[in-house]
């Protein structure tokens, strides 16, 4: 699979699993959903972050702003996966105009967002290496 | 989520996504076919470790033997999301009884292993802390 084919499946995927590891190497990762435009994907968290899981993300990417983006098809028939893989460098943004840019591509993406717009702090991810896995399919 | 429940959804789960880190803190993340058993989990490659990917997974397991396992439901109704994180110490296995307990408990929840039984490496994971969260459903 090519970058773009696989930028594509990025793009369109509705969720993917985010990678993150603390300064101490302990990995992370939870499910998240997530908006691409051009090479940068943007996600959001709904609400102020109150709870330990929300924080730990944050603090991660504070800490080591190294991150790994995984999308993926699961199928029982085993010919069928695929995945696409995505390491970049996260930034917390500030509100500005990319902030307002990603809630802007979130919500055109997801209509969930259409009537309650993420409240809580947006990330940036620059991709840097795309790569993907598609299985051979049988003869 | 109480932890008995999250072990449960853990078993069920037909894959997961499982994070490493290498030793520079780079997180990486994989889909991965996998079987519980009591409280340790695992898996195997598929066949011989030749491309970068299998050996990647490897490498950082040889390096930094703490990862995270993951397992969600995405769903568009955003209602009805919920996820289980595991995190644990990763052994690479060796041949032996426990080997083959790793490839038996895996022929058994996997029907796919029953003509092709995994050739490569069985990484096993004892986990620690298991979490889950589900999103409240609406009143």
């Amino acid at each position: 699979m090519n970058r773009n084919e696989a930028l594509d499946r990025l793009r369109e995927a509705r969720v993917g699993r985010l990678a993150t590891a603390d300064s101490t190497g302990q990995p992370h990762v939870v499910p998240f959903v997530y908006a691409l435009d051009g090479e940068t994907l943007y996600w959001a968290v709904d609400e102020k972050p109150k709870r330990s899981r929300d924080l730990k993300r944050l603090d991660n990417i504070r800490e080591n702003p190294r991150v790994e983006v995984l999308v993926d098809r699961y199928d029982e028939d085993w010919t069928k996966l695929w995945w696409v893989r995505a390491s970049g460098t996260a930034r917390i943004l500030e509100p500005g105009p990319e902030w307002e840019r990603a809630i802007s591509v979130l919500a055109e993406k997801y209509r969930q967002y259409a009537g309650s717009p993420p409240g809580g702090p947006v990330v940036a991810i620059d991709l840097d290496r795309v790569s993907g896995w598609q299985a051979s399919q049988p003869n």
